[in-house]
């Protein structure tokens, strides 16, 4: 007998996105990661490979964050079940850009999927932010949602925990620069103040209500005015080479935002179109050749549906 | 000749709306105050007349808010010409629901119509905001934005200052109660921390983003949900009386929120119709009624439309 075997893609995401630190992230299209799993009879979860890492995942089933959500959705599901589990990640690490949250969407999706979808994409929501706690110490949600419910997610609260699918203007696009350098999450998290001034606090919450506002009412002009970061922006951006040039850019070329992508490195900037995002993209990636730095490209939309099941036999 | 008279009514208003602390505040249709206006050939600004107030408010011209604000305005203008004024307050002061607004809103509302409408009423907001100046100390402006424009109002930003009206689910009803005991805007701001833990803040910003989500998209449960303020209200609910008590009433009895209004002592209720919010505040009186304090209650929609034009002749 030929056990049920699956492939599927869970996509990148932009957590905080500008003023919206812990609370808001949206899905795209790519990059992403991929996992195949197969049943097996072994009753065991087993790790058969992992790529594109370069070495540098755990292969132990235990500490590997995909096979250890497979081992969550077990335990939650009271299934007994043996699976084997190949890991294709397709994004780099320590992006900025929520590769283990890419990795443990793609593995929940699958089992999930390979056992007959027993819990809901919101049920798979606490495990994947039980995979985020493994991966960096904390269950935050802001890449686990949209990477699992797609679009662009609100965390309202997180005990009880509350995800809100916000509406936005279909036209948006972003573009992505991932540049070379290495910003460790643990170590940008700690960087960051434990108080702050109420006085800063309430411009960065005006402008959350202004983000949030010009998201629900498709008002561009508005998003683009509200995405700026009081608060873990200038502590963070000095860890980017570049950044406030690199906003500059952004914004002498009609981005209607730019800011960083989760904890960095990895920047973003919203804008109108595809053609915007585009010529913008380059001319950051010329800035950052002339230091000697390379960078990663990424166009996408924001991806409204979340991770693919690409096949299932 | 018989020189142009004008009346003009301006609403009370409910500031911060919960977790959204000098950046929300939505009108009232009740209470409010009414500001009579002539032209007179005098040259000067005279304050003919203020009834209603026990006495209590400056007579001075120049340190009466409705004088105060109508001078302003010439200077602005660069018109030269004599103006008499009565006010007559309406609504209590120090009560937390923007009277010092009502004043300053319905002066500017008169002279600007006398004068036919050389600012709109964008432009007079900043004029109003000077008037907050001097009566509180600070020129906040989620009070007179409100009163001034109608509606649900968010200060996306002070500087500039960018402010934007909200949509609402058009069934809400507001019920206000205002306790008589004595809180002046000044003390109660003075309580308040300068700094408060990153922790707090991003569940404010949380509730934020989930209230303007609500409102926008006509979630009336969401809103319900994510009224709570975490920052400012636990250091306020102490100088209104049994607070928490009144709290629990009104979410015992369907109401979708409960807070205080402006820095207190008056707290409001947003219910899903008039009837919930009637029964609420009488709940509320009989609770204050054990101890002795007396109240007053008020039950309103949403004001859209702001400041009245009673008459002009």
């Amino acid at each position: 007998m030929q056990h049920k075997r699956i492939s599927v893609f869970a996509p990148a995401s932009v957590a905080n996105v500008g003023c919206g630190y812990d609370i808001l992230g949206f899905a795209l299209h790519e990059p992403g990661d991929r996992v195949i799993m197969q049943l097996n009879d072994t009753g065991k979860v087993t790790l058969d490979r992992v790529e594109g890492d370069d070495g540098l995942l755990p292969r132990d089933p235990g500490k590997n964050i995909v096979s250890a959500v497979v081992n969550y959705f077990l335990k939650k599901t009271g299934i007994t079940q043996g699976v084997s589990i190949e890991l294709y990640k397709q994004m780099p690490f320590g992006s900025g850009l929520g590769s283990s949250s890419a990795s443990a969407v793609a593995g929940l999706v699958a089992i999930n999927e390979l056992m007959g979808t027993p819990l809901t994409r919101e049920e798979l929501l606490p495990l994947a932010m039980e995979g985020e706690r493994l991966a960096c110490g904390n269950a935050h949600a802001d890449n686990v949602a949209p990477a699992l419910l797609g679009g662009l997610v609100l965390i309202r609260s997180y005990d009880p925990l509350d995800v809100i699918r916000l509406p936005y203007p279909e036209n948006l696009y972003v573009g992505i620069l991932y540049p070379h350098v290495e910003i460790p999450t643990l170590e940008a998290r700690k960087i960051l103040k434990t108080n702050i001034a109420v006085t800063d606090a309430i411009k960065q919450w005006g402008n959350i209500a202004g983000l949030v506002t010009g998201f629900c009412t498709q008002n561009t002009e508005l998003i683009g005015r509200s995405l700026e970061d009081f608060i873990i922006e200038p502590v963070r951006a000095m860890l980017i080479p570049r950044f406030y040039e690199m906003r500059k850019i952004a914004t002498d070329h009609n981005a209607l935002g730019f800011g960083i992508s989760g904890s960095g490195p990895s920047v973003f900037t919203l804008c109108q179109n595809k053609e915007t995002a585009r010529k913008i993209l380059l001319l950051l990636q010329e800035l950052l050749n002339k230091d000697g730095i390379g960078s990663t490209p990424y166009l996408s939309a924001i991806n409204k549906t979340g991770p693919l099941v690409e096949w299932i036999n």
